[in-house]
């Protein structure tokens, strides 16, 4: 038998799951900070749900990992977060909005495996149900903008609206089919200019259409700059009042927004404000945040009106690279390992007493001398030991060594304490 | 389309998550205490090492979660996250020992939902690999001591060996088909004495070794008086021998354990000690904690000689369950809510600086007025709510009011600051 991970999907040992840990609890934190409460919902569902067409999508559809149970349910793995949440707010229409839930847990798409994309990721996902206000979307970038703060990133956020890229398009020529267009037009950063032109044309676009289109998109400047010149070339449009009225309240929050006319984001079921981050340093060249509003998917799976909904979320997986760039892994989380010499039960007691007081103490479990347990400590590089024979224990003391600067000294648990503590 | 979360699993409103998450931040700090990393597997398996005869058995085999990847390999959903540890440690021959790792995650099985038995459910799980030493059981025992005393549980915490269960059967007349007989014997809690001994009689087992198997289980008195019994009763005894060693280190620790030779554990791989917790205060009367020692599943897996492994699992729902009675649920994780009026754009600059001051903040995003916001505070039990009209944001102050007192203040952001963090 060949032991080994299912394609695409990843062990996470200590040194990663270490900093992984770290990176969620900033992200808690921060969603806590905006009054997100938590939120879980199963890893399956039903596949009905997942393949409403309200819902992901054809595309997304063909990379659904498909299951049963005994009673011949047909389930599947969820492929994001958003999908549940509706059918979650769905299932209860007298909750109380809005509605504000944060969800980290694991996705899954059974599609080709490259570098950084995974069969199995994680999701951080923040959203507010039920606030048709622009208030809330504005919120949710200021939210953003102080993830990155903490985990100092340097980060830039992006807004958009699709209502504009409709009125864009329209303005272009381009009526019929304007949401293909639009999912084409997404990929520019990725094809560049010529390899949209290309795919357009292919998808029976003309040419004098795909040119105004791209030159529409393309439009350069400030934020203020590209809403006049858009402005200039539009008539009425939705689409910018929207952005200035995000804008305004993003600049109130003190959150600093990029307006860029060429975001387009894959998913169908944005209606309204799209949103995405992506890194100025690091490796990290893909986007490491989006989302957006999504003002009809709710309603349409209870087969009712609309219900506001806008969210984002974040990929755990790229902003952990990105962090991994930076940060030295640490191997263990334990403070301090305790080596007994012939004195197990007595030290096991020291032991109690350290972790009472809150440090992460491992005491030496196979009966090994110094030597070998210097150098276990040494490659797990935990920053301190102890060594503790009879005479030690008479006088309740130990030898502790600080295994950065080779420092040793014979001490109390409490002098112990502190140095832990304090180092 | 009906909605519903696919039979046997569950969402977690904020309502429920909030306690979870409270419940497996303790989990998380006691098992760090004791020197245990964190540590993460993919959700699904290679349906091969799910089914290899070394790990779960037959019983777990036929409820296990089966799909396929679009490369036709065949996955399955994991039920356990120990044989994930034993796959893992098996790839990485040359990791350090002893390895010390935690899991907190989701388990899937896809047999018969009854009360407080789903289809999703959460395990956490510590395990010392590599360590022959019954001190590590010990220090496992000492850490479950740990946690209940941090959750403020009432558990007995009980201790046995699957060698003195052999033992005593041997002792007994079951020589042959023994394993069955100690499966058996483990449905003594649920089945009590009468249809234990009913179902090993149509298991074809004798009258006079079931009735001799039986006394020797029941036997009673102090950890001391049922180990002197039992020597009495049998020769040798590896198994009596291991229990007074791990008694003995756990005596040391200062956690109280109680020997009970009834104790079976239903999984077949437990080589040596098994434990179990169970609660002693509630409505929950089944384990809430429950492993052993399982030396030969790793070196199975690899083909080779035995790795030393002993560890437990926490059942997150049953403490969840437990909790639950005792504590009331808090609704949102929201400490203050800004309300507005006509002033959102000041407001919002307040609530980014409460935030940065670690305040979970929330601001009206409805655009609603006083008493609406006041019945969402309250619905939501939101503990502070604060009013800010034009006159307010002139003197750069807010209309702080305490939910449970009723008590309004007229106070800067410092003194709101203050009140709320040491409220």
């Amino acid at each position: 038998m060949e032991l080994k991970t299912p394609k695409g999907t990843r062990d996470f040992p200590p040194e990663e799951k270490i900093l992984r840990d770290q990176l969620t609890n900033t992200l808690k934190k921060v969603f806590e900070l905006y009054g997100f409460s938590p939120f879980e919902t199963p890893i399956m569902e039903h596949f009905e749900v997942l393949s409403s067409k309200y819902t992901g999508g054809a595309e997304i559809l063909k990379e659904t990992f498909k299951l049963q149970d005994q009673g011949q349910r047909d389930l599947g793995l969820r492929y994001d977060l958003t999908v549940p949440l509706a059918r979650f707010v769905a299932m209860n229409p007298r909750m109380k909005m809005p509605f504000k839930r944060y969800h980290i847990g694991e996705v899954f798409r059974d599609g080709p495996v490259t570098l950084g994309r995974y069969r199995q990721f994680t999701q951080c996902d923040v959203d507010v149900i039920g606030a048709p206000s622009l208030k809330a979307d504005a919120e949710i970038l200021a939210l953003a903008g102080r993830v990155f703060k903490e985990l100092k990133l340097d980060a830039t956020l992006k807004l958009n609206n699709r209502k504009l890229l409709s009125e864009m398009m329209k303005a272009a020529g381009i009526i019929e089919n304007a949401d293909t267009a639009v999912l084409i037009v997404d990929k520019l950063d990725k094809v560049g200019k010529n390899g949209v032109q290309k795919e357009l044309k292919e998808k029976g676009f003309s040419e004098t259409p795909i040119k105004k289109a791209l030159d529409l998109i393309s439009i350069g400047g400030t934020n203020s700059e590209k809403l006049e010149k858009l402005q200039s070339e539009l008539n009425e449009s939705e689409g910018i009042k929207e952005i200035r009225e995000v804008l305004g309240y993003a600049d109130a929050m003190g959150v600093e927004v990029v307006f860029d006319p060429s975001l387009a984001r894959g998913l169908t079921y944005y209606t309204g404000t799209i949103m995405e981050a992506v890194l100025n340093e690091g490796k990290i060249k893909s986007s490491v945040m989006g989302g957006g509003r999504y003002d009809r998917m709710i309603g349409s799976l209870m087969g009712k009106a609309d219900i506001a909904a806008v969210g984002i979320s974040f990929g755990l997986d790229r902003l952990f690279d990105a962090m991994a760039e930076k940060k030295e892994k640490q191997k263990t989380v334990t403070q301090l390992l305790l080596i007994p010499i012939g004195t197990f039960n007595d030290v096991s007691k020291m032991a109690e007493q350290l972790r009472g007081a809150g440090i992460n103490a491992e005491i030496d479990l196979m009966d090994r001398g110094p030597s070998k347990n210097l150098a276990y400590a040494d490659s797990l590089q935990i920053p301190f030991v102890a060594f503790i024979g009879e005479e030690e224990t008479k006088q309740d003391k130990m030898k502790l060594k600080n295994m950065k600067t080779g420092k040793e000294s014979l001490c109390t648990i409490e002098e112990a304490l502190a140095e832990i503590k304090h180092s």
